[in-house]
C-alpha cells in the first residue's frame, strides 16, 4: 500500500489511511515522535503498527487515523469523498495481503472495525465484527469452513451489531428472538446450522421492519457505515461522560482500524487466548494466561467455559505454543515493559490479535519496574519512570483484600460512599459516640469504627481510640477529616447517605439498618463504607524490599527535598523511617485538642482573670515544651518548622449548637442554677462567633491581638530546645508566622518572636539557633513576596489556604455543594485542592518566587499545604525551583518518587 | 545672616538652621521645589519665610530644620556641636535685626520656641514664650515697658512652661499657686505686680524642689532645652498617635522655628487678633476676624474675653487697620487663597505672626475656589484642584448644624459611636422593630428611627419607613449598611456600646437609658447616635451653584466615565442628576428583599415542586421586568449593567436562631401542630447553611447549579428592552457574570444566557442589542483575565470582594475585630476596603489590565465597588486607564471631582 500510495497525488496533510506495515513512514513523517504516532494512530493501530514492525504476525489491516474522525466530526459527520478514496485503497491492500476478496463467495474477505483511541476507553466506544457477510458470502464461508453453524452464527452477529451500533436499534428484539429459541431447549452452544439460518432470517426482517430498508448485502456499505458509527460513537454521551470523569481531551478522537478478521472458533485446530508476560498481581516474572480452544475472544473475557492455563498449550498446540513464547519474549524486550496480549490460532496458525503495557497491581508495578533494570532491560532512571507515584500510596496503607471487596460490592453491601478523607482500609465494631468508642477501644482492646454526624474537639478521644472514623457531614477540611489524617486513621466524611438514629442507637443507610455494636469495614482510600467484616491486607516500608530499591534509586535522581507534615513525636518517626529529611509543618495547636489539654485552652479563652489566663497558659507551656522535646529528639539534626497557632479560637470552645440545646433541656426543666453559666458561656461563644472565619480573625491577626499565646508557644520551642541542647541532640526550630499579608504584619510578629526567644537564651544561658520565616497562604502575600523576603529567613506556601482565597472557595461548603457539578460537567479539570491549579494559583505562585529571588539568594522556599504529596503538584513545585515539599508522613515516599519523576521530566533545571 | 553664614565654611548638606530672610537661598538650594521647601522648613517657617519674602512685616527669626530635629532624634537626642553653633549664629543674627540683645538686662531679646511640621498638628508639639527672662532681665523688661505685672507675669509663664515642657514636671502644683492667690480674691487680671513677683519666686521653689536645681538663668541654656524639647516632642505619644490617626509619615520630623516676641498686651496702643481674608463658613468674599486691646493670643484664641470684630479696628487704630487690609491683600494674592492670619500691635506697630490657609468649610471651600478663577487669580483648572473631593460629600447629605452638634457634644449626649455605614444625618423617635417603625413612620408620618440588635430581610419595610437605621452589630456590609446605602438612608451599624432590653422597650448606653418612642439623632457620616434632636441642614445639588460650577470645570478636564450603582428608578434617576452617565452596577436580587417579593423568593429556594417553583419564578419574572423597564426609561440612551444574582441564597431565607427560638416557644407550648412545619424550614434553612458563605454557593457558582434564577433575570431584562424599544426609549443592557474564576465558568454563564436571549428576541420579533461581560472579583479572576477577555464583552472590577479575597479579610468579621487594631498601630496604612490597597489588590488589577489590553483592544473596563466612589482609588483607576467608576448616586460628584484631580495630576495619561 506504501508503494500503491506514495506516488499518488494525495496531498500529505490530508492522508487519513495508514495501513499497519507502513509505520516507518508514519514516524518518518512524525519525525520520530512516538507521542505523536499514537496520537494520530490510537493506542491499538499504533501498537498493531508496532507489532507488524517487530517481525510478528498480525492479521493485516490498516487505521482511518483520529484525525479523520475529527474531521469527520466537524464537516457534519460526512466521510468526505478523499477519505473514502483511501479507504477503498486500503481494502484493496488488504485483499491482496490476505489473498481474499471483499464479497467474492468463493473466498470472502471478513473484517473487524475497531475504536482505538489514544487513551484506552474500554467499552466506550463502538466496534462491529464479521463485516463483509451477506446471503452469498456467507455460503462461501460455510463452505470454506465446513461448518455452516459458525458461518451463520457469524452473519446473525454482524447483523445485530450493526442494526445496534450503526443504526442505533433496540437489542431486545434481537435478544428475544433467541431467547424464543432456547425456550425449546439448550442455548446458543446447542443450535444448529439450520438454527442459526433461521435466526439470521428473523433479524434481518426485525431489522427491515425497524428501519425500512434491507440489511445492506454491499461489503463496502458496511464498511464505511460502521466507520462512521465508529467515529460518532467518539461524541456519545458514554464516552463524553468516561472522558469527563477520566481527564481525557476531547479533541483527540477516536482512530478506526479495518482488521481482518481470523477466526479462533474453527474447530479443535482453532483456540484463542490472552496472557501476561508476567504476573500482574505480584510481578514475579512468570507467564500468566489462559486460552480456549474452539472458541472467540469474547469467551475468554466472558468467563462462560472455563478456560486452560497457558501451560497447556504446550502440549496441546506446541509449535503454536513456541511461537507464543517467542512473541511474548520479543514484546517485552521491545516495549520493555510487561504486555497483556491477545492471540488467536486459526487452523494451528498463531496471531496476535493485540498488545499493551499490562494494567498491574502497584506491588506488581514496582516490582517488575526493578527487575526489568536489574536485568539490564531497561535503565535505573527508567524504572523509577516506570512506577506512576499515586500508585504506591496504596501499598503504604492497610488496604481490603481485592476481591473480597469486590465480592462484598456484589453482595450489595455497600452502604455510602462519602468523601475520602484519609486514606487505608478498616473493620470495626460501630460506636455513635466517643466515650462509648473509648470504652470499646482502648480499654476492652476492640476494632472500632465511630460513626458521628460530624465530629467537635471534644471527641477526639473516641477518634484516637477508633480504628476509622465516618462523618455524615463535612468536607475534607473538617474537624474529623484534618484529625483523621493527622494520626493516620482512616476515615470518611460527608457519607451524607447515612442517617443516624440515636434515640435507638442504630443507623439507616441504601434502606439497610445497622446497630451499635455490629461490623463495618471503611475503606478511607476510596470512601466506601461497607456492612459486615472484609479482610484487610498491612504493610510496612520496610517489608517492600523492591519498592525500597526504587525509592532509593529514585532519591538518587531528585533535587527537591522531602519534609514531612508532622505534629507529634509519633509522626515524626514514621516520617522518619519513610525517608522525610526534616519537619515541614508542625501545627502547634493540633495538641491543643488532646483531652487533657482543652480544658486549660478554654480556660485561656474564656476568663476574664488575667491570673487564669496566665495560669493556664502556663500549663500549656508544660505540654507544648515536652511536646516540642519529643519532636526535637525524633529528628535530632533535622529541621522543624513550627507554624505559630492558626485557628480561629472559636475552634477551641464548645459547639455553639449543642450548648444552645443543652440550655434549652436545663430551661424545660426548670435548672436555673446551672442555666446562667451556661448561658454566659453561650454568649462568649457567640462572642468569638464569625461570619467567615475562613477569613477572620486566625493565623498572625489573632497573635497580634493576642500575643500571650504565642509568647507560650516559643517559650517553649526555645526552651524545649534548650533543654535538647544539654542533652546532645541537634535541634533546629524554623519558627513560622501563617496568614501574613502585609510586611507590618510580619514585622511586628517577628519582634513578639525575637522578644520573648531573647529572653529564653539569657534565662538559660544557652544560645539556640533559629529562624523566622514566613507561610505564604494569601494571594496578597504572593504580591509583596519580594518585600517579605528581605525580612523572612524562609518561605513555605499554605497552598490549601492560598487555594481558596485565590479561587474564593470554601473548601468546605464547595466539596459539599457546587464543586462535584463542577468537576462532573468539567468546568474545573481537576479538584484544585487534590491538585495544584497551575494556571490561577500557580501563577501567584511563580509571581512570588521570582520576587523572592531577585530580592534575596538561595532563600529556602518550601510547600506544606496537601498539594505538597501530590504528584502532579510536586512537578510543578519543581519547575519553580523549590527548595522542599512537604506533605503528610504517609505520603513521604510517594513525594520522594514523584520528586524523581519531575526531575527526569524535567532535566534541564 | 545669609552674608554672614555664606562664607563661612559650613558643609551645604549640614546646614541645620535658615533665618526667615533667607528663603531665596533654600529655594535655591532645593532647585525652586514648594514641596521640599515646605518639608525641610515645616509650614509655620516656610509660610513666615513666605510672608517675609512678600515684604510683609513679621518678627524676625529662625527656622532649625526637620532635618535637623530627625537627626537630632537618630543622634540619642543631643544637638551637634555643629548645629548648635549654627544656632548661636542664628541668635547673633536675631539681635543684630532687633537690636536687642539676649540677656541685656537693658534691653533684652525675649524669644520663643515654637514646633512647626510639614502638616499641621494642632497642639501635638511643644511651645516655649517669653524665653530669655531671669532675675535680671526681668527688672529690664519691667523697665522698659514701665510694667512690672506685665514683666513678672511673663517670668512666671516662662518658668511654668519650661518647667512642664522642658522639663516634664507636672503642672498641679503651679496651678495650686495660683489657685491659692486666687482665694484671696480676685483672678489673674486683678493680680498686682506684688502677686506676681512672689508668685514667680514660688514657682522657682516648685522647680528646685522638684529638679534639684535652679531654674536656668542662662537665656542660651534656655534656648537650648526649648530646640530639644520640641524636637523630642515629635516622638512624643500624642503625637506618635495623632499622626497614626491622620496618616501622617513619621519620619517627616519638626522644624523648631526661634522667634523674637511681640506683645499685645502692652497697653492701649497693643493688641493682638485673628482673621480669615474670606467668611470660611460661606466663602463670601468679605474680611472675618476679630481681636482683643491689650491683650495676647492666647486671649482671643480662648475667648475668655469678648472680642471686638476687626472692623472696629478702623476707628480704634487706623493706620494699622490699613497695614491690616493690605497684608489681607498681599497674602491672599500671593498664596492664591483664602488665609488664617495672626496679627500683633506692640505699641502701634502691626506685626504678621503667623498666616496658612484657611480651614473652611466644604460650601466655603467650593464657593472660594469659584470665587478666585471668576476672579482671574487662579485658572479653573487650579480651582478644581483647590477642592478636596471628599469635602463635597458633606455637601450632598443632609447633616447636622456643627454648633449645634458641637454643643450636644459638649452636654455629653453623645450616646454610641458605631461604624458610619451610611452618611446622612437623620432624627427621629426610636422603634425597636420594623413594624412599629412602619406604622409610625409610613403610617402616621412621624420621623423614625430603627434601632435594631441586626436587620434581616424581613426588617425591610421598617428600614424604608424610617429615617435612619442603627444597629449594634454587624459591618459595613452587614445587610442593615448594604440595604440602607442602597436606599440613602443614614445609617450606623455595630454601635456595640447600646444595649436593648426589648422587654422594658428601652436602650442602655453610656449609662443613659432611652425608652422606645424618645427622640435622638444619628450622623451616618461620622457614626455618632446623640440623645435628643439637633437640628439639621438639607440640600439639593441645583441649590449649589458653585458647586455645579465646579464640577462643570472639573467635567471638562477628566476622562473617566462616571457610572452610578443603582438598583431603582429613583436611584437611577438621582444619578443622572448628579451626572452619571450611566449604570455601572445595577444589583439585580436587591429587589428580592422588598416585603411584597420576598416570600415568593423563598418559595423558589425553599419549594419541592417544580411546578410551585415555575410559578414563584413567573412572579418574581413580573416584578423584575417592570423594574427593569423603569431603569431603562430612566436610563433612555445610556448603558446599565446588570450583575445577575449574587449573594447566596440563604441571605433571602429567615435568620436561623430567630427560627429555632421560635420552635423553643411552640415546644414550650406545646403547639405540636405548627411546630412540625416549622422544624422543616429550620432543616431547610440549616441545609443551605455554610460555614464561609462569603466563599461559598453564590454568584456563577449558584447560577450554574441553579440556572432557572438567570433565566429569570435575563428574560426580565430583554423582555424589558424589548418593551422600551417599543416606547422608543434606547435600552443598553450590559449583562455581568459574578464572581468567575474559571474561563470555563464564564462560558457556561454566557450559553445559558445566550439561549434565554435568543428565545426572548424570537418571541418577541424585536432584536435587543445587549453584551455579556465579567465580573472580576476573584484573585484568580486576574490571572486568567487575558483568556476571558477573549470571550468577555467587557470587564467590571468587584474591589469590595477582590478586597477581600486577596486579603483573605471577611469585612464584616474584620471590621468587628482585628482591623481597627491593625489601623491604630499602624500595621496597615489605610483601611483597604475604604481605599484601594494599591499595593497588592492593586498589583493583581494591574496584572489583570495588562493582560485584558494585551489581549484586545479598547475593552471597555470599569469598577463598580465600593472604591469607584473613594478619591485615592479613582486616581488609582485613572492610571491604570479604567474607562469608567461606578459609586453611589450620592457620590457621583465627588467621584467627578476626583477623576479631574486624578487627570489633572497625571497629564502624561
Amino acid at each position: 500500500m506504501h508503494t500503491r500510495h506514495g506516488p499518488i497525488a494525495v496531498d500529505e496533510k490530508a492522508r487519513w489511511v495508514w495501513a499497519f506495515d507502513e509505520v516507518e513512514a508514519v514516524y518518518k513523517k512524525l519525525d520520530g515522535d512516538k507521542e505523536r504516532v499514537l496520537t494520530l494512530l490510537g493506542g491499538k493501530g499504533a501498537n498493531l503498527a508496532e507489532i507488524a514492525r517487530i517481525g510478528l504476525l498480525i492479521p493485516p489491516g490498516f487505521t482511518v487515523t483520529t484525525e479523520a474522525c475529527m474531521h469527520f466530526l466537524k464537516t457534519d459527520k460526512k466521510l468526505s469523498q478523499d477519505m473514502w478514496n483511501q479507504i477503498e485503497e486500503g481494502i484493496l491492500h488488504l485483499e491482496e495481503r490476505t489473498e481474499k476478496e471483499l464479497g467474492n463467495p468463493e473466498n470472502p474477505l471478513l473484517v473487524s472495525c475497531r475504536s482505538g483511541a489514544r487513551y484506552s476507553m474500554p467499552g466506550m466506544m463502538d466496534t462491529v465484527l464479521n463485516i463483509g457477510l451477506n446471503d452469498e458470502t456467507v455460503e462461501g464461508l460455510s463452505k470454506a469452513t465446513g461448518d455452516p453453524r459458525f458461518a451463520f452464527d457469524c452473519y446473525r452477529r454482524l447483523i445485530q451489531m450493526y442494526a445496534t451500533v450503526v443504526r442505533g436499534l433496540d437489542d431486545e428484539p434481537f435478544e428475544a428472538t433467541l431467547s424464543q429459541r432456547r425456550k425449546k431447549g439448550g442455548n446458543e452452544a446447542d443450535f444448529s446450522a439450520a438454527d442459526w439460518r433461521l435466526i439470521t432470517d428473523q433479524f434481518k426482517s426485525i431489522y427491515r421492519s425497524a428501519t425500512g430498508e434491507d440489511f445492506p448485502h454491499d461489503p463496502l456499505i458496511q464498511i464505511r457505515s460502521a466507520v462512521e458509527a465508529v467515529f460518532s460513537s467518539w461524541n456519545g454521551k458514554r464516552a463524553i461522560d468516561y472522558r469527563n470523569a477520566t481527564h481525557i481531551e476531547h479533541h483527540l478522537g477516536t482512530a478506526c482500524n479495518v482488521v481482518a478478521m481470523v477466526f479462533g472458533n474453527l474447530g479443535q485446530n482453532s483456540a484463542t487466548g490472552v496472557a501476561f508476560t508476567r504476573n500482574p498481581s505480584t510481578g514475579e516474572k512468570k507467564i500468566f494466561g489462559e486460552y480456549l480452544t474452539n472458541a472467540q475472544g469474547e469467551d475468554v473475557v466472558a468467563g462462560t467455559r472455563n478456560a486452560k492455563p497457558i501451560e497447556r498449550l504446550a502440549t496441546e498446540m506446541p509449535a503454536c505454543y513456541q511461537d507464543f513464547l517467542k512473541a511474548c519474549a520479543k514484546l517485552e524486550e521491545h516495549f520493555t515493559d510487561m504486555q497483556d496480549l491477545e492471540f488467536t490460532i486459526e487452523n494451528g496458525k498463531f496471531w496476535l490479535l493485540q498488545t499493551r503495557n499490562g494494567k498491574r497491581t502497584p506491588e506488581a508495578s514496582v516490582r517488575i519496574a526493578v527487575d526489568l533494570a536489574n536485568a539490564g532491560a531497561i535503565k535505573r532512571r527508567e524504572a523509577v519512570l516506570h512506577v506512576e507515584p499515586q500508585q504506591i500510596d496504596a501499598l503504604l496503607h492497610p488496604r481490603f483484600h481485592h476481591k473480597s471487596k469486590r465480592r462484598a460490592l456484589e453482595e450489595k453491601r455497600l452502604l455510602a460512599r462519602g468523601i475520602n478523607a484519609s486514606p487505608g482500609a478498616a473493620v470495626g465494631k460501630i460506636a455513635f459516640d466517643a466515650d462509648l468508642a473509648e470504652e470499646w477501644g482502648s480499654k476492652q482492646g476492640l476494632d472500632v469504627i465511630m460513626v458521628r454526624p460530624f465530629t467537635r474537639p471534644d471527641d477526639v478521644h473516641g477518634m484516637l481510640a477508633s480504628r476509622g472514623i465516618v462523618t455524615c457531614e463535612g468536607g475534607a477540611t473538617s474537624h474529623a477529616a484534618v484529625v483523621a489524617r493527622q494520626f493516620g486513621v482512616p476515615c470518611i466524611v460527608g457519607a451524607s447517605q447515612i442517617e443516624i438514629d440515636l434515640e435507638n442507637r442504630c443507623l439507616t443507610s441504601q434502606r439497610t439498618r445497622i446497630t451499635e455494636g455490629e461490623l463495618v469495614s471503611i475503606d478511607g482510600t476510596t470512601g466506601e463504607v461497607i456492612s459486615g467484616s472484609l479482610p484487610t491486607i498491612e504493610t510496612q516500608l520496610d517489608e517492600h524490599r523492591y519498592l525500597k530499591q526504587l525509592l532509593d534509586w529514585a532519591d538518587s535522581y531528585r533535587s527537591l527535598e522531602i519534609r514531612a507534615n508532622a505534629d507529634t513525636p509519633h509522626d515524626a518517626k514514621i516520617a522518619r523511617r519513610y525517608g522525610a529529611s526534616g519537619i515541614g509543618l508542625c501545627r502547634t495547636e493540633h495538641m491543643f485538642f488532646d483531652p487533657e489539654r482543652l480544658p486549660h485552652v478554654q480556660r485561656m479563652i474564656l476568663t476574664e482573670s488575667k491570673a487564669e489566663r496566665d495560669d493556664a497558659l502556663r500549663t500549656l507551656l508544660e505540654f507544648q515544651r515536652k511536646d516540642f522535646e519529643g519532636l526535637f529528639q525524633s529528628m535530632d539534626g533535622l529541621p522543624v518548622v513550627f507554624r505559630l497557632i492558626d485557628p480561629p479560637l472559636h475552634e477551641f470552645l464548645p459547639d455553639r449548637q449543642s450548648l444552645a440545646d443543652e440550655i434549652f433541656d436545663l430551661r424545660v426543666l426548670g435548672r436555673s442554677d446551672e442555666l446562667s453559666s451556661k448561658e454566659k458561656l453561650l454568649k462568649q461563644i457567640e462572642h468569638h462567633h464569625e461570619s467567615n472565619p475562613m477569613m477572620g480573625l486566625r493565623g498572625v491577626r489573632l497573635s497580634l491581638l493576642h500575643p500571650e499565646i504565642i509568647r507560650m508557644q516559643v517559650r517553649a520551642m526555645l526552651e524545649a530546645a534548650v533543654n535538647a541542647k544539654r542533652k546532645g541532640i541537634h535541634a533546629r526550630p524554623e519558627i513560622m508566622i501563617p496568614l501574613t499579608s502585609h510586611l507590618e504584619e510580619f514585622r511586628a510578629a517577628k519582634e513578639i518572636i525575637e522578644g520573648v526567644a531573647r529572653e529564653c537564651c539569657e534565662q538559660s544561658g544557652v544560645s539556640v539557633d533559629y529562624t523566622i520565616g514566613s507561610m505564604i497562604e494569601i494571594p496578597r502575600a504572593c504580591t509583596i513576596a519580594g518585600g517579605l523576603a528581605l525580612e523572612s529567613a524562609f518561605f513555605s506556601f499554605g497552598t490549601n489556604d492560598l487555594t481558596q482565597m485565590t479561587f474564593g472557595f470554601s473548601r468546605d461548603d464547595a466539596e459539599r455543594t457546587f464543586l462535584p457539578h463542577y468537576l462532573d460537567h468539567g468546568i474545573l479539570p481537576t479538584n484544585p485542592f487534590q491538585s495544584l491549579d497551575t494556571e490561577g494559583v500557580g501563577s501567584l505562585i511563580h509571581l512570588a518566587v521570582d520576587e523572592i529571588r531577585a530580592a534575596t539568594d538561595g532563600l529556602e522556599i518550601g510547600v506544606c499545604g496537601e498539594h505538597g504529596g501530590d504528584p502532579a503538584s510536586i512537578e510543578f513545585f519543581h519547575q519553580q525551583g523549590f527548595n522542599y515539599v512537604s506533605c503528610s508522613p504517609y505520603r513521604v515516599p510517594i513525594a520522594r518518587l514523584a520528586a524523581a519523576h519531575a526531575a527526569l521530566k524535567l532535566p534541564e533545571l
